[in-house]
């Protein structure tokens, strides 16, 4: 049924993040508590610009102003919620990309039933682990919400359904990315096992998907970018990490001062 | 009327190190919106799993799956403790332990009346300064809140009272930690003042101290060994650090390289 | 209309801030969820002790006990605009400082709403970016909101309209700061284009502004060296920082081991 992913063409995420950087899109984020900083600082190292807006009158008018819109659901409240549906249905009218990160969902019903709400609403993208697509798709997951106990090739199968599902490009995450839209599918390695050790990596990738989703070009592609971005600096970054917290200060300047020739010299 | 406490022996503090990362216990924290981040990296960093889950349903569904439930009420609010009361009785009823951070009791009225009703629910343990142990324990407190203005020993009175009043080990930390179970307490040195100018090392303790609570064996030297990895950590974080600025970073590589070698080699 | 600002005097500001140290003021912090722990480790860093409260019950009480208040709109909702209500008030009758960061506002239309309500209120600082500044004076602005399209000298007739209704000193900041309370004007250089791609530096430079206006003397000028002290800590960060990431623990560093000398071996 499905075909053997192609690696993803490191020179294409090079090219990508040229064109993010030229074009610094505004990245409106309704996010979770624990990542919004994290999340934030990513943007910005790599040349967009983040704004977190959460009051659904103020979230609806921003989501029309803002290059594309990040829903991610990890602490998610009544309010909240009505804040995210506004903020969708306003980037939806402005033919503006949003993007899903479905924190956690299978593992807790109310987010679940939400999640599965919110898909139906034309998401350009939804980036999660292996157990959350499996999950979101329909097929069960074994994780326990926060981390993946799936591999992520394991949940290729169930990406591809979703892909077909919501028309949205599905990026699952795990000690290799698999990023799909249903037909096609590219493989991108890099990252390292100390990422999963520092908070709100994943949640910052899929910000950054939101970022390359509002860029013109090949959606697939771009979405692979933003992934390929975020395993090189992390790959970088752990050359000189002595643990988590030596981590994340060199993984922020490795996203600043990423170029097409650090792109190339990686696994890919 | 009270001992004069027995210095923790460092050898038992990396047994349960080492127990906590077999484990890998899943502590679902309803914690302060300022502490977030570092709570979820210190408790990545030791080998442990955070999950922040607030809405009031999937709180209560989280706790029964979580091995132990953090609830610090550094900023309150009323839905907040909705969330904090639901998963409370749902961490009794599965019979998991959790653990309260009474952040700036006695120095504020809400929030002092919602933790003398919540210290009756069973608590495992409680963290917090000296003057948030004596303000809980009904003796008067001399702290504006989120400082102390008191020595943790000055509190060890009050310490032993509260464990008495609620059945839960306490955890009155300073300079130098005193744990105490109403009969017995144990003193646990270490640590810097450079902590104290860094936000959440406190609060992350008690997040670290819920992750303890979850493992099998003595629940008073658990809680020591919780405050003694973490004053290792920070004592060896010290050696190297110019501010507080570099110290967060080494005393988060410090609590991921942590062993019994390096947790032998300190004041203890 | 306006005299050319003179340049503040780097001497001062070495001064205002041994008086901060020394008195440690305690800074209620009512700030958006994006930056709080970056606004608590900054103050923590120059001596100062944060705080943040938000329930509306408590954060009246607070405020009064608070040296002083910042309120940021950043992620302003219908319940923390309560809260922030309650805390001005309580403050104007306990006789303390309060000082607004207006994030954003112009861009969208409730925040403006609610800081032309409450810059009646008597705020003692105004904190903001040139888009900001002029859109709160009633003047045009090019802004999106985040980030500022105008530079902070063109934004200075209308620091000084905006001070003159207000009664407020005005920081209008960007590559050179200028701080006026609408007759006297003074510029404070320093700080570093790395400083706009580290979330929070404009918003922990507020609650910097909130500290020093607690503290005896010309609140012109120790407005003025909140601003500086800020700007040069940047600077000596950015000596040693390779990107963002490390920019973060060496400005806090900096400002922890910030003194006269390092304060007047600068551009001032």
């Amino acid at each position: 049924m499905t075909t053997r992913p192609t690696v993803f063409p490191g020179a294409y995420a090079a090219s990508a993040l040229q064109h993010l950087r030229q074009a610094s899109p505004l990245v409106h984020c309704i996010t979770n508590d624990v990542v919004q900083s994290i999340t934030a600082n990513v943007l910005l190292a790599l040349g967009a610009s983040p704004a977190m807006v959460v009051d659904p009158r103020e979230a609806a008018q921003f989501s029309a102003m803002a290059s594309a819109l990040l829903v991610n659901v990890g602490t998610l409240t009544e309010s909240r919620a009505e804040s995210m549906l506004a903020a969708i249905h306003a980037a939806n009218q402005a033919q503006k990309p949003w993007v899903l990160d479905p924190v956690a969902v299978g593992a807790l019903s109310w987010r679940s039933e939400f999640c599965q709400e919110i898909i139906r609403l034309q998401p350009a993208a939804i980036r999660g682990n292996a157990s959350e697509i499996m999950a979101l798709s329909g097929l069960a997951a074994s994780g326990r919400g926060v981390d993946s106990a799936d591999t992520s090739l394991a949940a290729l199968p169930a990406a591809q359904t979703l892909a077909r599902q919501t028309g949205a490009i599905i990026a699952v995450t795990g000690e290799i990315d698999y990023v799909t839209d249903g037909e096609n599918s590219v493989s991108v390695p890099g990252g390292n096992v100390l990422m999963t050790r520092v908070v709100g990596t994943g949640c910052a990738l899929s910000a950054v998907v939101a970022a390359f989703t509002s860029l013109p070009g090949d959606r697939l592609a771009n979405v692979a970018a933003a992934c390929r971005v975020m395993s090189r600096a992390g790959e970088l970054a752990c050359e000189v990490a002595k643990g988590p917290g030596s981590f994340t200060p060199a993984f922020m300047d490795n996203l600043y001062l990423l170029d097409a020739e650090k792109l190339n010299g990686g696994a890919l």
